[in-house]
Formats: structure tokens, sequence, C-alpha cells
């Protein structure tokens, strides 16, 4: 027996809520395709991971009453956000802490049955946008802004940000984001997430899970990389050499390969797209061009492909998202996958506890201090 | 293909840490016994986790004087513990938050070179008892105890939660414990941390989420329900009636049956004598009494054995624990095999990132609203 260390190709559950094949990715059987055709709200998707159907007009119109009530993020956690935010920490520890505190404070989060749930599934869906936005204000020492309840999670998180109405052109391009990154199948955040609910704990415990998963540079955390890189690179014509100079030195590109799709990612064709035509002509058109080439040096040198990570890193920054937030904002996608996997896993739970296999000495005996002196 | 819901057999790493062979468990190829017969400190068990050797004389004095100046649980924390205990909050809820704030105010918490790793696992391995011990206090109204830095950590856990030196039989009883707890290779807590650290995450993302996958009841949240059972049957000639009630109504009996063990859970031995010494001739001495009634019925009835849960709730309610942190406890040892997991998976990573299946609709083609309503 050999272990597979990393259980590539081990297939760990069943799921109705996405699937990868063919290097396409799909929504309870819509190919994402569909959604960015019909500009569709995020909100939609969303009421699918969590039900494997669209919605009627009359659901989806409950459905927008229930998540927009709860977009308020409480005086308890906003008085922990705020002693969180008096030096110079890392947003994602900032957005797992306080989505556990969340927990903390929420008096049904000990209530299991699925519809309690669901209706602890809303008020995180609800909340985390507040959060991220709340801390985005808070460590500039500004107020945080109350939300609106009349309008969508993308446009109401731009809101918060600054207080100001986004443009039509900035909340579609959110809600196309916001989709692309919602749901991933098991990808490591999802897992680890379910194997946390799999021991029967919270929902809560679950997001904290998941978020700590995602914070890790092989997961969400590359996107605020990209930008890094960006901006190290500062000029289309240096790309080509820095690139080269990485390569050389066997340092990882950040935003590139995947474990799962070898030819391309379908999502990134999207975020280009969006990174293109929403650069075109403005001060931020060098990080696409910057971008383009190293993405074409990176084809030809390693023949790898971009991911979802990498044009993301530049819509984000063209939304006006400091880039130590960008996988918050991945986070306050991909959190309604994440609530999708836990209601699945605990619809139809099966313990998740797999075995290792023990490579170290053998039959060792204890001896004192004073023999194990001896012995050295 | 099909998928193996729960990975169970599945060897999801190879490991040095510990072993479950032949319904024995073995801590870095020492059996349990070994340190039960040796009475040795928890402390030293730990090195050997993170080691996979026994310290020499001079490691373990160093080892425990880096251990024990980080006992203090620092201003910040101690601020938002407090803010936890206005209300009847979950423990592990509570712990989950706290060590995640922790890491937020640990400004070398993003340092991923082992040297660091192995620091943060120090000043986490050290500071839990405190975390725990405090929260014990500040719900009753009370302030914490300042740690004292010349004792070990089951003499200072129990000193700090009443302020009082503890008996040496505690002491020892508590030791015993911690270390029966310590590790057990990959459970579904250890296997959560690994998922974690596999994308590089900090190490206190992987406590955090190690502290809400133990919370569950299918994994440490079980010796808490175990007492509530003890107390709901209150008399050893209850027992009977209760258990076969129980069973005949399909309903889950706390602290029996394991995933790995069949014959006898080798912990179990060691906290049923510890149970039975400690209470007897005392007025908790009934506690043990049900106990192995309980145990005798369901081996009878259903050929279940005892797993670590079941006879450490009697001890740890000797030792005056409240019961509804008996999981906390568990956490207190466990974070020592947990931090040595971390540690091994960052040593040599590789992602953890299964595959699921999937089993839902296909092929969908999107429609509007008005479509759908007439396809209702």
């Amino acid at each position: 027996m050999v272990a597979n260390n990393g259980l590539a190709n081990t297939f760990a559950c069943e799921t109705e809520i996405s699937a990868i094949e063919n290097e396409r990715l799909s929504y309870s059987g819509y190919d994402i395709d569909e959604f960015m055709q019909q500009n569709c709200d995020f909100e939609e998707v969303i009421f699918l991971l969590w039900n494997h159907r669209l919605p009627t007009t009359e659901e989806y119109r409950l459905f927008l009453t229930r998540l927009r009530s709860q977009y308020g993020i409480g005086e308890a956690v906003e008085a922990c956000l705020r002693i969180q935010c008096r030096q110079n920490l890392h947003p994602m520890s900032v957005l797992r802490s306080t989505v556990s505190l969340l927990g903390v404070f929420d008096k049904s989060a000990e209530n299991t049955d699925l519809d309690s749930v669901y209706e602890q599934s809303i008020a995180l869906q609800a909340k985390i946008p507040g959060i991220i936005a709340a801390f985005y204000r808070l460590r500039r020492g500004l107020d945080p802004i109350e939300p609106d309840p009349t309008i969508g999670i993308a446009e109401n998180f731009l809101y918060m940000l600054n207080g100001e109405r986004p443009s039509q052109t900035a909340v579609e391009a959110l809600n196309r984001a916001l989709i692309l990154h919602a749901d991933h199948e098991l990808n490591a955040s999802t897992f680890a997430a379910r194997v946390c609910a799999s021991t029967l704990s919270d929902v809560y415990s679950c997001i904290t899970t998941a978020i700590g998963t995602l914070k890790g540079s092989l997961h969400g955390g590359a996107n605020e990389r990209v930008f890094d890189m960006l901006e190290e690179i500062d000029l289309v014509e240096n790309a080509e050499a820095y690139i080269t100079e990485k390569l050389n030195s066997k340092e990882k590109i950040m935003g590139f390969g995947h474990r799962v799709y070898t030819k391309v990612d379908p999502r990134q064709i999207y975020l280009k797209d969006m990174a293109k035509k929403m650069t075109q002509g403005t001060v931020d058109e060098k990080w696409f061009f910057i971008s383009e080439e190293i993405e074409r040096v990176i084809r030809e040198k390693k023949d790898l492909i971009p991911n979802v990570d990498f044009y993301s890193a530049t819509v984000y920054h063209v939304l006006g998202i400091d880039k130590d937030l960008f996988t918050l904002v991945f986070a306050m996608s991909r959190v309604s996958g994440w609530l999708a996997h836990v209601a699945e896993q605990k619809r139809d739970n099966h313990l998740i506890r797999p075995r290792s296999q023990y490579v170290g000495k053998r039959d060792r005996v204890y001896v004192s201090f004073d023999e194990r002196e001896s012995m050295v």
C-alpha cells in the first residue's frame, strides 16, 4: 500500500453542485458559459448552487429579501473588527477570525437541522461583503458604511467600500467575477470545509476552516501575488527578462498551472476579456499588457496555462480593491460554493477520516534521561 | 469510478508521528504503554511528536523554558475573550475564534520557514491552556489568573482554573489524559489541518481549522455528550433501561465505536483505570459505576467498544472541569499532534486536492424567468 500524497485523482465524494469535465466547468449542469452569456446575477447562481435548480420569480424575490435583510454585521462583530484593525494585520486572518466570531454570536449556530443550516448560510453569504468593506475602511481610519438592503451583493459591496454608487460596468464586472469564482468542486478549501462538516461541526466552523485554507499561496492567496508581480515588472518591456530570471531560478510563477485543467481554464477566458475591456484606454491598460506578455512567455517556455487568479488580479485592481483584499473577494464568492458543499455533506454524511501510513522508526523503548545521555 | 465517501482505508499521507497498528497506538515508534508506565510529562511527548525522538536533558530544559515563557495570552486576546464571554456562548466556538485572533496578533504568523513554524507551534501549545482557563473564569465573572512559568502545562492549567495549587494526583491524572489524547494519526481534525497546511496557509489557520473540525459531535464533541448521558441516567439502576430505549429508537450512544479500532481502544484502558481510582470512595464514584454498566450493556447488545471519549468524561469531571469544556481540554492536548502534522506536511508538501464525482443533472440550458414559470 502506497500513500497517495495529495489525493490526486481520488474521488472523495459525490456531488450535484459542480463538475469539471473535459476542461469545462459547470454548476449543477449549467456550463459557466450560460451565465456569462445571459448576464445573470451572482445571487441567481447562489440559489442554483444551494438548490441545484434555478429559482422561479417568486422564489427569487423571497431569496433576495432574506439575503438582503441579513447584510448588517452587528455591533459585537464590528467591535472585534475594530480591535483587529489597529495594526498592519493580514486581511485573510482578520476575515477568518471575524467569520468565526459571527458564529460565536449567532445564537442559532448550534442548530443543525437543514433549515437552520440554510438560514446560517444566508447570514454568512450576506455578511461577508460587509465585513470586508468594514475592514477596508476601518484600517483607513474611516467608519464603515451601512449596507443598502435594496441592491444586490456586487453593487452593495462596491458601495460599502467608498460610499459612492458604483458604475453599471463595475457592478457587472464584479458580478461576473463572483459567478466565475463561486464553485470549483473539491478544491482544497471546499474539501477542508467538507471534512469539518463531516464531524457534524457547525456551519461557521466549516466556513472558518475554508477561509483559513483558501489563505494559502497555493490556493486563493495566489491572486494577490500576481499583482505583486505585475507591480514589480511595471513595464511591458521588463516582463520577458523578469519571467526568464524567475524560471531560471526555479521560482514558482503565481497564476499559472492547475491540478485539473491542462489546456485551458475556462474561467480565465472571461476574466481576460474583462481585464482587457476594463483597462482599454485607461491608466490601468499597462497591467493588461504586462499580463498578456507574461502569458506569452510562460506558454512558450513552460507550456503552462493562466488560471483563474491571473487576470482576476487586474480586474479587482480596476474595481478599486486593494491587492491584499483580492483573496477576500475570492472568499466572498466562493463562500457560496462552500455553503453548498457543507449542506450537501450534512444531507448524506460520512465522517471523512482517511488513514496515514507510518514510515518512522518502530518498536522503540522508553529510556530515562540518564540513559539517553549515554547513548548520544 | 466510484467515489469513496469518507475516504475509509485510503492512505492520504505518510507520517513519522503516530501509528495505529494491530489495535495499538504508538507515537514515533513508542507504544503509548511506555509513557503510561514511566509517568513522563506531557511536554516530553510534545517534544517527541515534533522531533520524532525524545529530548536530552539539555534540550528538554531549553524546550520547557521556551514553552513556559509563552504561557501569557496577551491583552488584545484577553479583550476579545471578554467580548465573547458576555453571553452563553459555545466554548469551542470561542476557542476557535480566540486561536484565530492569536494568529491575527502574532506579527510572525506569515513567516513560513520551519524555525518560525516551530516558534508559532510553541506559542500555540503554550497559550491554549491559558485561553481555556481565562474563559472558564471570565464567564463566571472572575478575572483570569496569571500563569506560573515555573510549572508544567497540566499543573498550570489546573492552577489557572481555580487559583489553587492542584494535588499531585490531579496533576498526574491530567498529564496522563493529555498524553493519551495527543495524537491519533489522520483523525478528521488532523486531516483537516493538513489540508489547510497543504495550501501553504499559516499555522494559526491550520489550528483554527482543526478546532472547528474537532468541535463536531462525531469527533471531539462526543465526550461532553457522554457526561450529559451520565447525568441523565443519574443512577446505576437506570442505565440498562435508558440504553435499551436509546438503542431501540436507533439513537447513537456517544463514546462507543471507532472507525479504526474494533476490539479495544488502547487509550480507553488507562482512562477507565484512572476514572476508577480517582472516584473510588468519593461522591463521584457513581459516574464510574454508571459508565461501567453502560459499557456492559452496549458490549452485550451492540458489540461496540468504549472509545477514548467514554471514560475521559468522568476523569475530566473529577478534575473540576465543566463538562462543556471537555472538548477544549481534548484540544489542549491534541494541538500537539496537530502542530506535528502541520510541520510534517510543510516539510514535504503536496497540495491535498481530491476530486468529486458529479452525479447531478447534465447539459442544462439557462432559460429566462418567464420561460421557467411556464415550465412549472
